[in-house]
């Protein structure tokens, strides 16, 4: 499992008081970059491997501005050509959001999905946790 | 069905060249000031009525700087508490992305959802659409 | 004199109830759009000829969520190498903020500055306007 | 002087390979961080002491994905209504943007500017610094 803090940033609040939803996105996108330099160590962006498919969110609490947040990520399944990295945003001990990304093996220079190579199946695995417990 | 018109920006572009998978959430958003503006006309932040519950999108093809977005919104079902927002973008004739946003009637001041008041399930039966193809 | 409408997202405001600050280079961004169009038609990134070598911006009132914002936007300097754009944002018939991008012609591949055509500077001419009223 | 540390975000680059310059009012927003929480410790918004009426930013080098950005921050300027805050972005080494940001003392209700209170300038001062190198 990875583990990634971040202070929420006075952009990311809106006129409701909190950290308006279209902010986790981009904190889970955060959160993959441990993921990122796991499958592709140089994050050079010209042989970049993969092309993000889906992603979905659960908001389960408000989040507020001016205490850390802790997003623990890990791998919820790996398949053929694409695999699930699954987030949860944690804030004083509470949960506040949690989702997944679907991360597709991709050639972007054939714009074709390809298998994803066997030694980056192993990385992968390393951190594949089917059961977790909120 | 609502339909918005955005023109992507340069700043939500990333370096693969491709909107960023982060800015979908932000323009379905802004696809749904429509809706806002249906069920809570004043647009004031001191009793708005909502609060998200989930998103989820499906990306489909890469989305490109300097061609049109043009996003489709309708009401895809309506609940108790709760109503899903179906969003789908299009640009150059090609589904780029699909997603839907699952929105509570919500009360900030005593922090609750509540039931949807019956004027605004009627509001939002007039945008009810339970099927659709693409 | 170049002129862009925008609607403020509800993403872009903050919690103290109006548009976040960080929000305007992004808008003036977009409203140099005209510019790029005017000077690299294609708006291909791989042959992108300017860069960004300064922004300010001015806040003269607060922006509102809920009411559409016009920006106004004229060529102010051309120099040798580069060229300065000029921005005004209006909102409910107020001036709210005004501010300046100074982009330098620029070749990526040798990372270095180089005169402006002056094929471009004829183009830019027709939208230089050294004094104005606000 | 304060310092704040940062990688730069994966959705923070731009189709041009590098950190797109919208991107500088944020960081350099969060790293006014330690300057919010000096001089209104709680953090609280309903009674949040300042607006931002100016910024600028000079940008120096292309700033790229994948290395850590440092940012230093102190006061440049202590005035009756008003104070200014420097900024210095570091990547590798290098200075690779610069800027300043006035802030107003103010009150949101009344929606005025007033003076700077005795003891925030005092507290001001502690991290005063009129000249620097680079």
């Amino acid at each position: 499992m990875f583990q990634t803090t971040l202070e929420p940033r006075f952009s990311e609040t809106d006129i409701l008081g909190h950290i308006n939803n279209t902010v986790f996105p981009v904190w889970f996108e955060v959160a993959r970059q441990d993921i990122f330099k796991l499958v592709h160590p140089t994050l050079t962006h010209n042989d970049w491997p993969m092309v993000v498919a889906r992603i979905d969110i659960d908001f389960i609490r408000q989040t507020q501005y001016g205490s850390t947040v802790s997003i623990n990520t890990y791998i919820a399944r790996i398949g053929h050509k694409s695999f699930t990295v699954s987030h949860e945003a944690w804030q004083d001990s509470s949960l506040v959001a949690k989702g997944e990304a679907v991360l597709v093996w991709f050639n972007y220079t054939q714009e074709c999905s390809c298998p994803i190579p066997e030694d980056i199946c192993l990385l992968l695995k390393k951190h594949l946790q089917t059961a977790h417990n909120n």
